[in-house]
C-alpha cells in the first residue's frame, strides 16, 4: 500500500474530565490526543479521533469505512457504548479493518463479542513495576526492541485471563507483586486482525513511553488490511449450487 | 472422574416433524434420538435429549448444571433460540462444560458467540461424496480412526469458514465438486471445551454411520470438564489489592 | 484404553552420584526412583526406570516398544546420550509414543531435535520463589489444581525461551527476581505429544512437591498414544498412484 | 526498512540439467533463475542464487549473512546437502533470516531440522488439477488472490503430512483424486519465520504461474527479518547471576 495508513484512535473520555481525576493532569486533552500525536508523527500513518460522547459515538458507518485500523480505550463507561455501533465495529473487523484494544478495553463489548469469551483477569492498583518480555520475537510487532522493557508504575493485571489462545502471543508481563499476564496477543478473525496490548492506564504517563508507543505503532502497522478481491462480506452464507469440478453421474455437475 | 459423563443431546427438532421432509423418514424421533442412542451404547456415558420447543428449550438452569457435555444441532430456527438461553449456555461452557457442535450448528447463536465470528460459509445441496482426512493423528478425538474416512452422499460445507483458527485442527474434509473445508475443530475457551464437527445433515443418514457417531463420543470425552479448584467465575474479574510477594518500599504490602 | 500405561522414567542419574552433590543427599537413589515411585502408586500407571549408563542407555528397541509414555530427566551430559538412541526416540514418538521432557532436558538431544529450536533460555540459581500460574484453565494437565502452586525454591528459566510455540500453552511461571517463562507446553507432533515442564532441579527437593508430581501424572495420561490403523510409518513417504476419485478424461484413472 | 530486502534463491538445480529431462524443457536455465526473474522483477526485492554444485552449495557464511530471507528448492539430492551447511542456514534462521521453502524441498534436510518431524505425505503424479484455497484472509501472504486460485496440472500431495501444526495456516489444497493438502504453512522459529508452499513441480510451468510467483513474493515480505537488540544467539543460553528485581533477605540481590 503506498497511500498513508488511515487510523482512528478511540477514547472514552470521561476519565480526563473528571475535576480532580489524576487522568485530568495526566492527560488533559484525554488519552486519544497523546495517543493520536504519537502515531501522527510516523510518516506512513494518517491519524484522526473519535470519542464516546460524539454522536454514534464518532464511528459512523462513513468513518469506519475510512479506517484501516481503530484502536479502542474504554473503561467507565463500556455499558454506554451502542449496540448497533459494536456491532457496526464487528462487521468491518470481520471485513478487514485492523482493531487495536487497549488495557481496559479488554471488558469493551467490542473486544468481548470478538473473542466470545469474558475477558475476565484480576487486577490490582498500586503503582507496581511491570516488565513486558518478548517471546516472539520474529513478530513484527516486537521491531526495535529488544528482550523486554519495564513501566516503572503499573496497574497490574492477572491470569487467568479468560480469552481465546492467542494466534501468536507476542508479550508476557511480569509484575512485581506476583502476577504474570498475557498483554499482548494476535488474533485473526474474518478478514481482520486484532491485537491486545495491556499497558496503558489513565493514572500513569503510560502513553509517554516511548516503548508503548512504538508497539502500538508497530501493531497498527501489523493489523493493516489486506488487499484481496471476491470475498463476501463475512455475514453472508451463499449456496453455490454448480460444482466446481464436475462430479462423475450426477446430470447437474457439468 | 469414575462416575459417568453427563450428556446432553439438544436438537432443534423441526425437520423432523414436518411432512413429507425427508428427515421424517430417516429420523421420525429426531436425529436427537439417534444420536442419544448412539452414545447411550457407551460404558461411560449417561444420556438425556433436550429439544427447542420444550420450555426453557429444555436447557433450564438446573439440567445445565448437571450436564457434562452438551452436543447442539440447529438449522432452520436458529433465530427462535432465546437469548438468554444462549447466555446461559455460554457461561457454563466457560464454567468448564463442553459443548460439541453438529453440522449447521455452526450458525447457531451459542457457536457464533463463542467464536465471536460469523460462521459464515458457502453450501451446496447434491449429495456429494465427502472425504474426511485427518491431521492431528495424535489426538484422542481420532482414536480408532484411520488415515480417512468417506462420507457417501453429504451435503458440501465450503471454505472459507469465518472461524478463528482452531487450537487444535483435527479434520479437513474434501468434497467431490472441488472444495475443502476444515470439518473438525478444537477451541478451548474459558474453563470450556468446543468441538465443531461438519458431517451430518437433515437429509442423509450420516448419524448413522459408525464412523461419525463413533468420532462423537471421542468429542464427548475430550471435551469433558476438568476439575480444579479456586477458579472464579468467567464473568467476574476480581480486584486483589494485597500483592502475593511484598514489594520493596511500598507500605500495603506486607 | 483399559491395561496400565506403561511409562518409562529416564534419567541422566550423575549428578546424585557425585560425591557432595546435594542431588546425592535430596535424591540418594535417583531422581528417577522418586519419580518413578510417585507414578507408580497411581492405580493406571505401571512404572519402569532406565538411566544413561545402561547399555544403550536402557533404551532398547524393546523397551521403546513397550512404552506408552517416557520421561526425561538430563542435565550434564545431554552430550553422552547417542545419537542413534536419540533417533529411536525420535521415531518412536513420531509413531505415537507420548514424552515428558523435565526441567534441564530443555537442552537435551531428545527434546531439541524434536522441536527443531535451539531450546536456549536465561537461568539463575539463586533458589528464588517460582509461582507457576494455569492459563489453559480447561486442559487436562490441569486437573486438581487452583489458579497457580508455588515453589519455595527453584533454579530461574527466564524467556527467550527458543522453543517453537507451544499447540497449548498450560503453564507460565513468575520468578521473584523479575522474570516469567512458559513452563509448561504441550506439542504434537507426528502421531505423539509431547509436554515440557520446567520445574524440577538436582540441588532442589522438588520432585518431592505434590503438585508437581500431580502435574507429571496428568501429563502422562494427556501424553498417552492414541490407537489408530492404517497410518504408516512416519518416515515413510509412499506413492499412491491410483487416485480414490476417478478423474474424467484421465485413463489410469478407475 | 528502506533498503531492499536480499533475497537468495536456491536450487538444487540437476533435474534441469539431465538430458531429456521435462524439467530440461521447462526451465533451461534452472528453477531459479525463473524464481529469481520473477522476484527480481519486484522494486523493494534484490535477488541473487545459489545452487547445489557450487563451493559450499553457494552458502558461504558470507552469502547467508546477506541474506534477508532464502528460497529453497530440492528433491533428488537432499543427501547430498552437506551437514555443516544446513546447521549454517538453521542457525541463521534462528538468528532471523526467514526460509521459504518449495514444493519437494519438504524433505531437505534444512526443513526437517527446523520441523523436527519426518515431514513425510503421500504422493502421485498424474497432473491432476489443484485448487489452493485460502483459509486465512487476513494474512499478508495473500494480499492480491481471491478465495482460490488453480494449478491445472499438479503434482498431488495428500495428508497426513507430517509437520508440526502451523503457527498459521494460509492455504489448503484440494485435489482432483480425492486428497487435501496443507500447502500453504507458517512457522516461528527463534527470530525467523518459515513458509512452506507446495505448489511447484520440476515437471510443471508451475513457477511461471502468476498466483504462484505472487504468493512467493508475498512469503518473502512477510519473513523478512525484524530489527531487534540486545536479544543473544539462539544457541546460547547464558547464566544472568544477578536477579531484575531484588529478592527480600537475599544479600545476593541487590
Amino acid at each position: 500500500m503506498n497511500r498513508k495508513l488511515r487510523v482512528t484512535v478511540w477514547n472514552e473520555f470521561r476519565h480526563e474530565r473528571k475535576e480532580k481525576h489524576p487522568a485530568r493532569t495526566l492527560y488533559p486533552d484525554g488519552m486519544h490526543a497523546v495517543i493520536a500525536k504519537a502515531l501522527a508523527a510516523e510518516p506512513d500513518l494518517e491519524v484522526r479521533t473519535a470519542t464516546l460522547d460524539e454522536p454514534e459515538h464518532g464511528l459512523t458507518q462513513a468513518v469506519l469505512d475510512q479506517t484501516d485500523v481503530l484502536t479502542w480505550w474504554g473503561h467507565a463507561a463500556h455499558a454506554e457504548v451502542k449496540d448497533e455501533i459494536v456491532e457496526r465495529v464487528q462487521q468491518r473487523v470481520l471485513d478487514g479493518m485492523g482493531l487495536i484494544v487497549l488495557h481496559s478495553g479488554h471488558l469493551s463489548k467490542i473486544f468481548r463479542r470478538l473473542m466470545g469469551t469474558a475477558c475476565s483477569l484480576v487486577w490490582r492498583e498500586l503503582g507496581e513495576k511491570e516488565r513486558v518480555w518478548i517471546v516472539s520475537p520474529g513478530h513484527p510487532i516486537v521491531e526495535g526492541l529488544g528482550p523486554y522493557f519495564e513501566i516503572p508504575h503499573a496497574e497490574m493485571y492477572g491470569e487467568f485471563f479468560d480469552i481465546p489462545q492467542p494466534d501468536n502471543q507476542v508479550f508476557i508481563s511480569w509484575y512485581q507483586g506476583g502476577e504474570v499476564f498475557r498483554s499482548g496477543c494476535c488474533f485473526y478473525r474474518g478478514r481482520g486482525k486484532i491485537f491486545y496490548f495491556s499497558p496503558g492506564h489513565e493514572s500513569f504517563p503510560i502513553y509517554y513511553q516511548s516503548e508503548v508507543r512504538h508497539v502500538i505503532g508497530n501493531a497498527v502497522r501489523w493489523a493493516a488490511p489486506v488487499a484481496t478481491s471476491g470475498f463476501r462480506e463475512m455475514h453472508l452464507f451463499p449456496n453455490v449450487p454448480v460444482p466446481l469440478d464436475p462430479i462423475p453421474g450426477l446430470a447437474e455437475s457439468k
